[in-house]
C-alpha cells in the first residue's frame, strides 16, 4: 500500500458519548463471537468508528422505516464482519420487517445478538437479506456485496433518470460498500469496479479496509498492489484515511465522497484489525476466532467497559443513535414523504408505476401482447423468439432492463423499441446494459438492481453461466426474482467447440435450490417460459435457449405450449396407453416429436413429454406427476444435450437416457448430432428398444 | 485509452518476404474462415505482424522439438483468434507429437487448415492442447490463458529454482501471452495479473491486442478504463506499440520485456481488427463473420495476394519461417541438449527426476510411506487427515506444490517439512503457493503450472469451487492430472451458515466429464483417494473434505478402505442377502455404519456401501457394480449432505434419498443435523420403511 500504516496504540479517541457508541459496538462483537464460540470478531473491531461516523452522521436511513425506497443503502460487503452490521441495526433501533409491512419489533434485539450464529436466530454468521431487516443483500462469498452496490447505484440514478421530475427528487439514494482486502482481490470485484467507473457512479462509495490481514497473514504474501492506482486506472476517485479511528477524517472522506461529481469514490482506510484488544489487535489470529476470556477482559479494561457485564450498552448510547441517524433519517423520510405526496398528484401515473414496481405487480393482461407464433416451416430459434417476447415484455413492464456480457446481438437481448437506448454515464435511464465481457459482475450487479426492486436481467452463452455461479446461487438464497437469459445451450453451438458447448451447464443450475430453470422447446413455449418467469416473486430464472432454429410445434396438433407451466406435459399422445414414454427438453423435444411420429407411421402408441422445467415438474402435486409420467410404464426414453446426471429420476432404473456424456467437438451441427446421436432414427431405436425390454422384463 | 489510436492505412509496411510471411497469416486466415463459413477473421489479421515478429525472431521454440521442457511458451488466451496459430504452427513447421512422441509429420497441414472447424481435424473452432501439438493450453473461454500463462511462468521459475546449476540453466523458458480487450474485462485475469505483479515475474509478457472492437460494437460502450495505469497498480511494467504493423516498434517492447527485470511487462498494442479488409476492417462485423467474397477479392488485392489462389503460400515463406524461428529455435534446443547431457553426469539425480516428472512418473513404492491412521474415539476430520497424507506425498514427490486461496489454516495444506517454503517473488522455488482470495485465478493458475508438468493443487472452500469451475472444467477438457482439494464440505460448516455450506456444489462438480470427484469417509480413505489422485494421468480430481471430526472406522471389523479405488464398495454387511443397503459417502458414512449396527442389533441384515467416487464407480464393469447394488435389492437409502440430483441413479426408483433440497442454516452442527434430518436415528427409520414398502410392492 501506498499509505503510512497506522500502529496501534497511537489512533485520536473520540471523547464521550460518540466514543462510547464506538466502543459498545466493539464488545456486542466481542461478547456475541465468544458466546457463539465462533465468527469473526477483528474486522468490526476494526471497523467500528468507521461504520459508526458512516451510519450516524451520513447514510440517510430511517430506523422506523426500512422500506423507504428511497434510503441510502449500506452493503457489507465483508459479511463475515456481521457483528458490525447487527450492532448498528440493534443500536440504531431498526424496525422489524414482516410479510412485507414494518411492525414496532426490533429487527435485531439484544437477545438476538445473544443468539448470533444460533438455529433459526435472526443473527446468522453472514448477513442474509430478506432473512433479517436492515441486511440490503446477503454477503460472505467475498466480491460479491461490492458487484451487488454497482447495480444498487445503477438503478438509483435510472430510477431518478426515469422518475424525478423538476423540484420532486424522487430517487437519489446513495450506495455505500465496507469491503476488505479479499474482496478487492476478488476479480467480480474488478470487474464491478471497472464498469462503475465506466459509468461514472457517483452515488457510490466504496469503504475499503485494508487492515493488511488475511487468514494465511500478512497481505504482503499475496496483494501488495497499489490499490489506489488500479482504481484511479479503472476511473474512481481515491482517497485516504490512514488512521480507522480518525472520526474527523472519515468524516472528511465521506464529505469528499458527496462532492465528486461523475466517478465513484474508493476510501481506503488503514486499519488495525480487532483494534482494542491488546494481544491479538493487528494479528490474523483475531480474524476468526473468539478473544477468549482473559484478551477479553485485557480488552474492555482497554475500552472501559466494566468486566462484569456482557452484551452491555451504557446509557445514553441508544439515545445518540436515536439523536443521530434515527433524526437525521426520520426527517429525511418526512420531507420525501410530502413531496412524494405531491409527486403522486401532479405525476399520478408515475407515482402509481413506482408503487407497482416497489411490490413487483404486474399489470392487468400484462401478457396479453405477447407474441403467438405460428407453425411454420420456417423454424426459429428459441434465442430468436425471447427477443421478440422479450422486447413485448420491455414495453408493457417498464421496470424491465438488462443486458449481455458483450453478447447482445447474439443472445437477441437488446431491446430495441423506441427511446429504449444503452445505459450509459450520459444515459443513465436506457434500458440496454453493456455489461463488458464480465459475466460474474453482471450476475452481481444484476443482483443489486434486483434488490432495488427492478426486474433486472443479464444474458451471455450458457457455457459462461460457469462465470457467474456464485451470484446466481445468492440471487435463489435471496429469493431475488432476477433472471438470466442463456443461449448457445448444447452442441448446437456447433463449430466453436467443446470449450463453447455446455455438457454439465444444466445440471449444475438445476442443482441450485430456488432457481428456476426452464429449457423451452420451441418459439411458444419460450412465451410461456417468460409468463412464468414475470410471475415469480420469491425465484430468480435461468432461460436456457438455443443457438439453431427449431421448429414451431403445430400447437393444434400438439398440446398447447401453456402446459410449460407444469414443468413437463403430454405434447402428444397415442390412443390408449402408451407404450414408450419419450421425454425431451429444448431442442431435443423436436426429435421425440419426429420419433413419435415415426412410430406411429409402424402402429406404436408413443408418447411426448415436454419437460422445459424440472423444478416446476417437482413442483406440482404426485397426482399431475403420476399422470404425465406412469409408473407403471417403465419403457421411457430421455433425450437431451447435455450430462445425463439426474435423468435417471424421470427415465427409470431400466429407462434409456440419451445424452452427452463427454465434452462436444468442433464442427457443424449436423455432424455433431450424428457423432454424438441426436438423431430422430437414434431415439425410434431407443424407443423400440424400450419396449422390447420392458416386454421380456 | 491513453494511447492514440493509429489509423487503418497509415502504417508502415515491412518490405518483401516478411511481409509476404504476415499477410499469408491473413490470407490462410480468411480462407479458412470462408470456406469454414465460420471463425474469427479479425483478430488474427489484426495480429499477424505482431505475432510473426514474437514467433520469428524472438520466441525460443525448436518446430521439430514441440515438446523440449526449455522451449518458451505462446499462449493465445483470445482462443477465437486460432487461425493465427495454426497458420504459426503451419508455417513454422511444427511436428506432431503423437502418443507422447515426436514424429515426422506435420502438427498441422494445408490440408488441416482447409478442414478449420470441421469434424475430427486438428483446426478446432478454438485451441485445444494435447489435441493440437504446439497448442499449449485450450483457449476461448477469456481470461483463461492469461491465468494459464501466470502458473506456466511460476512454473518457469520453480523449476529454475531447483534445478538450474552452476554453469547450467536448465529451465529458463518466458511465457508470451496474446491477449484481447475481453480477456482484460475478466476477473480472472484482474486476479492472475495481480498475483504475477506480487510475483515478479519478469520472465511473462503480456501482449494486449487493443483493437478496442467487441462484439456489442466499441469498448467505448463498457471498457474505457485506463488499463495502463491500472496494470503499474498491479506492480508491472507496461509499454505500448501504437501501431501493431510496426514490427521495429514491436521488437524494441519485445527486446525491453526482456530487459525489464523483477516486473512482468504489459505491451499494449494499438491494432486495427481485420487490418487489410478495407471495407469491414475496424467494425465489430469482421469479430467473427466470414468476409465474404467480394470483400475477400479486396482484401487480396490490398495485400498483393492471387485471387484466384485460396490457401496459397508464396515461395519463400516457409523457407523464411525455417530460416527463423526454425534455425534459432534449433540451435537453442540443441545447446540445450548437450547442456542437459553434462548435466545429467552432474546431477544425475536431478536429472532422473525431472525426467520422471515430465512424464508424472512415480518413483516405486511411493505409497508405502503413507500414513496408516488406527481406528479411534479420537475422530478426526478428513481434511486433517488429507494434510498429514498430502504432506507424505511432498515429501516422496517433488513435484508436488499448491497452497490454498488465503484458506491454508482451514484446508490444511501447508507443506510444512523442513524446507517447504512459501513461494514467493525472493522464493521461487518454494513449495507453498498463496494465492491470494483468488479462487478463480487460482484455478486457471494451477492448470498453467500443470501444464508444464508440476503436479500443482489448489484449495478452498468446497462452497467457493462455484468461483473457479471455468478452470475446472478446462483442466478436465485438456486431461490434464492438477487436483484441487475443496473443504468444509457440507452443512458441517455449522455457523457461517448458507452463503458457506454448499449444496449442490458436489453434483456441480460430478456433472463435469473427465473430473474424478472423491470424497472420503475417513481418515484412510483420504489416504487411500490420494493414491488413486496421484495415479491418475490424463484427469484432473476434486477431493471433498469434511471440516467437523469423522470416526476413523475399525478396518479389521468393515472392509479395508482400498476398496475406494473402485469408487464404491461393500463397507459393511450382514450375514445373506442384505434386506437393504444403505449408500453413503463422506460424512454420512458414519450415519450408516450407525444405522448398520443398530439394525444388526435390532436382526435386521444391512449393507453399508461406501461410495466416495461416482466417477470411479462408473469406470467398473458391470459385474462389480451389480454385486456392489444388486438390481433386485430395491430397498435402498442413500444419504448426502448436498443435493438429491443424481441419486435416483443409485438409490433406484423406490429408494429413499435423504439429501438436500433446500440451503443450509446458520447454527451450531448438531442443530442442523438435526434441522435437515442427518441423524442415525433417521437412517433406520428410513431403512426400515424401504424393507417394508419392499416386501410390500
Amino acid at each position: 500500500m501506498d499509505a503510512p500504516r497506522s500502529t496501534p496504540g497511537d489512533t485520536a479517541h473520540q471523547t464521550g458519548i460518540d466514543q462510547l457508541c464506538i466502543n459498545t459496538i466493539r464488545t456486542l462483537t466481542i461478547d456475541a463471537v465468544q458466546k457463539a464460540n465462533s465468527g469473526h470478531a477483528g474486522a468490526p473491531m476494526g471497523l467500528a468508528a468507521v461504520a459508526y461516523t458512516l451510519w450516524q452522521e451520513v447514510l440517510r436511513y430511517d430506523p422506523a422505516d426500512p422500506l423507504w425506497p428511497n434510503r441510502d443503502r449500506f452493503v457489507l460487503s465483508c459479511g463475515h464482519a456481521s457483528m458490525l452490521l447487527y450492532s448498528l441495526i440493534h443500536l440504531s433501533g431498526i424496525r422489524r420487517v414482516k410479510d412485507g409491512k414494518v411492525t414496532s419489533a426490533e429487527a435485531v434485539t439484544l437477545d438476538d445478538i445473544e443468539h448470533f450464529r444460533q438455529i433459526d436466530s435472526v443473527t446468522p454468521g453472514h448477513p442474509e437479506y430478506s432473512h433479517t431487516t436492515g441486511v440490503e443483500t446477503t454477503t460472505g462469498p467475498l466480491g460479491q456485496g461490492c458487484g451487488n452496490s454497482v447495480g444498487m447505484a445503477i438503478a438509483s440514478r435510472w430510477l431518478g433518470a426515469h422518475y424525478n421530475k423538476p423540484g420532486h427528487t424522487v430517487f437519489d439514494f446513495n450506495v455505500y460498500t465496507i469491503c476488505s482486502d479479499g474482496d478487492l482481490m476478488e476479480g467480480v470485484a474488478s470487474e464491478a469496479a471497472s464498469l462503475a467507473g465506466h459509468l461514472g457512479l457517483d452515488n457510490l462509495c466504496w469503504i475499503y479496509d485494508s487492515n493488511t490481514v488475511t487468514i494465511e497473514g500478512h497481505t504482503e504474501l499475496a496483494f501488495d498492489e497499489n490499490v489506489a492506482e488500479r482504481f484511479r486506472g479503472y476511473g474512481w476517485h481515491v482517497t485516504h484515511v490512514t488512521d480507522a479511528n480518525d472520526c474527523e477524517r472519515i468524516r472528511a472522506a465521506l464529505e469528499e465522497f458527496r462532492e465528486t461529481k461523475g466517478r465513484p469514490t474508493l476510501i481506503i482506510v488503514n486499519s488495525v484489525i480487532g483494534y482494542g484488544a491488546p494481544d491479538l489487535q493487528g494479528t490474523s489470529k483475531i480474524h476468526s476466532d473468539p478473544l477468549g476470556a482473559e484478551e477479553i477482559k485485557k480488552t474492555k479494561a482497554f475500552l472501559g467497559f466494566p468486566q462484569d457485564k456482557d452484551f452491555y450498552v451504557p446509557d445514553g448510547v441508544r439515545e445518540r443513535f436515536h439523536s443521530g441517524i434515527g433524526q437525521r433519517g426520520a426527517a429525511a423520510r418526512a420531507a420525501w414523504d410530502k413531496n412524494f405526496r405531491n409527486y403522486a398528484r401532479e405525476y399520478s401515473h408515475q407515482a402509481s408505476q413506482i408503487e407497482r414496481g416497489l411490490k413487483h405487480e404486474l399489470p392487468e393482461n400484462w401478457a396479453s401482447t405477447l407474441p403467438v407464433f405460428k407453425p411454420d416451416t420456417k423454424s426459429i430459434a428459441t434465442r430468436e423468439a425471447s427477443g421478440k417476447v422479450l422486447n413485448a415484455i420491455a414495453e408493457e413492464l417498464p421496470w424491465v432492463l438488462g443486458g449481455a456480457a458483450d453478447l447482445a446481438p447474439s443472445t437477441k437481448t437488446k431491446l430495441t423499441s423506441e427511446g429504449m437506448t444503452a445505459l450509459e454515464k450520459a444515459t443513465p435511464g436506457g434500458r440496454n446494459m453493456h455489461f463488458g465481457i464480465r459475466e460474474h459482475g453482471m450476475g452481481a450487479i444484476v443482483n443489486g438492481m434486483g434488490l432495488c426492486h427492478l426486474r433486472a436481467f443479464g444474458a451471455t452463452f450458457l457455457i459462461f453461466s460457469d462465470y457467474m455461479r456464485p451470484p446466481i446461487r445468492l440471487a435463489a438464497l435471496m429469493r431475488l426474482p432476477v433472471f438470466h437469459v442463456f443461449t448457445h445451450d448444447s452442441i448446437g453451438v456447433g463449430e466453436d467447440g467443446p470449450t463453447h458447448q455446455p455438457v454439465e451447464q444444466l445440471a449444475s443450475l438445476r442443482a441450485i435450490p430456488g432457481l428456476v430453470t426452464l429449457r423451452p422447446a420451441d418459439a411458444n413455449e419460450v412465451r410461456e417460459a417468460y409468463k412464468v418467469i414475470f410471475s415469480l416473486k420469491d425465484e430468480p430464472a435461468a432461460l436456457i435457449l438455443s443457438r439453431q432454429a427449431l421448429p414451431i410445434f403445430d400447437r393444434g396438433k400438439y398440446a398447447p405450449a401453456s402446459g410449460l407451466a407444469r414443468g413437463a406435459y403430454i405434447m402428444a399422445d397415442g390412443d390408449g396407453e402408451p407404450q414408450v414414454i419419450l421425454i425431451g427438453t429444448g431442442s431435443e423435444v423436436q426429435l421425440c416429436v419426429a420419433a413419435f411420429e415415426e412410430l406411429k407411421s409402424r402402429g406404436i402408441r408413443a408418447r411426448v413429454v415436454s419437460m422445459p422445467s424440472w423444478d416446476l415438474f417437482e413442483k406440482q402435486d404426485k397426482t399431475y406427476r403420476d399422470t404425465v409420467l406412469p409408473p407403471h410404464i417403465t419403457a421411457r426414453v430421455a433425450v437431451e444435450q447435455g450430462s445425463t446426471i439426474g435423468w435417471d429420476r424421470y427415465a427409470g432404473p431400466s429407462g434409456a437416457i440419451i445424452g452427452m456424456h463427454t465434452f462436444g467437438a468442433s464442427a457443424p451441427l449436423k455432424d455433431l448430432l450424428k457423432k454424438f446421436g441426436f438423431t430422430p432414427d437414434k431415439v425410434v431405436e431407443a424407443a423400440l428398444r424400450q419396449i422390447e425390454q420392458n416386454k421380456a422384463s
